[in-house]
């Protein structure tokens, strides 16, 4: 079932600045049970995402209300919220009154081969760079040939993921996943100031951190910090955390890492 | 009027990844009594582009068929033909059998004050700044959050376009136009190797010069380089040519470069 606007409907116009020049911003979070995952958080979000852009988000009440209606059917599902500026004319002016457009979709629960959780993950390392561009760095947004280039690089199964590097060679995250690294008693993950999505998994587990006894350090992390790590794990909102168990002929141990984060990122939101 | 896939229709399907992922590409062009400029410059654009992300083109005799049944009733407008890479479900892969989408649609000729043509215009130097993609640089895409960015810096409607530079300082276009500089015998305008859209006013341009005895130089130019010159001009496929007649405190005198120009290119596209 999807909804636009509030109303049931698999259609957008084509005057739509989501279409024309990919001018909104997304969510993509875990219904479980009826109940959407961290729902606070990732409404936050949007509202920065959006606040970024300086397009109007819609109300977390009418956002909430309509979730609801969503998901009655489908108790567990992938829930997917698109914020679009709204409607204009042609030109990449944006008209004085704007009325954004929502669109809540959800579809069925990922699933991904039951050893990505146990044994970790293949990573494939994606030629695509990912540019430059510290104004919309961070924010998910729609502007994603990019992470559509980088996908399309491998056709493996057996690869879960891939990682993009930016264009001075700083591992940045997964085309769909952030990236954190364990050295020591160290998590390190990478700087998103300059490209890459920060998204609400890998604040969560920035936040949590604390509480296995390691520090958190957001940099720089040149391709040879990821081999020389400790272990290496993939997370967002919808899979959880993946350890990394090989990249490019490199292969990790089996590690503690991911289990642990994803016990305490359960722990936390229901 | 709008025709999407071939038929009238204002709308697309909320999974079309022109929306979720800005992954397609698109034209503007002008029809003139009846006549759409230059169709067959813009069809090998669009056919280039779409190759280049590896998106289906539509054939050309479809798109053509379709603009003639689409501009029977308003024979001068503006013409917009976006293509799609189609629907998917949620995920940046691309199953294995896409069939894009096509939108054509018209909207009315772009009124812009007639003293552009003969005063030049004014220019805002935008802070805005393209980032570096070799991997998308040339190409029309829908991934266009930093044009929208750039052109939501001013506000003033003495003020026609903006002038974006790279990440390294040097000029690249405007925000909807290409760019030219007159230099002696040497008509200079920027590579569009790294970032910037290689628009077919520009491409006519560069294959018409020689008959104004110019030479065409391709390269970097830094933003001193615009000031040093002894013209200026934008382009594109809809307003034409327009000479800059100022920017960020910098003038210059009226030259005749862009009605030169003008002329060219109005002879040799009906």
């Amino acid at each position: 079932m999807i909804l636009v606007n509030g109303l049931p409907s698999e259609h957008i116009r084509v005057f739509d600045r989501g279409l024309t020049y990919g001018d909104g911003v997304f969510r993509t979070l875990l219904v479980r049970a009826g109940h959407p995952l961290c729902w606070p958080r990732h409404y936050d979000k949007l509202y920065a995402d959006c606040a970024a852009l300086e397009i109007i988000c819609p109300p977390e009440d009418i956002l909430a209300a309509e979730m609801v209606e969503l998901i009655e059917g489908t108790p567990d599902c992938v829930l997917k919220v698109i914020v679009t500026r709204g409607e204009s004319q042609r030109g990449y002016a944006i008209p004085e009154h704007m009325e954004p457009t929502r669109i809540l979709m959800t579809s069925a629960a990922a699933q991904y081969p039951a050893n990505y959780l146990t044994d970790g993950v293949r990573l494939h390392l994606c030629s695509t760079r990912l540019a430059i561009q510290p104004l919309l760095a961070g924010i998910k947004h729609l502007n994603r040939l990019e992470n559509v280039l980088a996908r399309r690089e491998w056709n493996n199964s057996e690869i879960a993921e891939g990682l993009m590097l930016d264009m001075d060679g700083n591992a940045i995250e997964g085309t769909m996943s952030n990236l954190f690294l364990l050295k020591g008693k160290t998590l390190h993950t990478p700087d998103l100031g300059r490209c890459g999505v920060a998204g609400v998994q890998r604040q969560r587990i920035m936040d949590l951190a604390g509480r296995l006894g390691m520090t958190v350090r957001v940099e720089n992390l040149p391709l040879a910090r990821i081999y020389d790590a400790d272990e290496v794990v993939l997370c967002n909102s919808v899979f959880g955390v993946w350890q990394v168990r090989e990249l490019a002929g490199k292969s990790w141990r089996a590690g503690k890492l991911a289990a642990r984060l994803r016990s305490l990122l359960d722990d936390e939101c229901h």
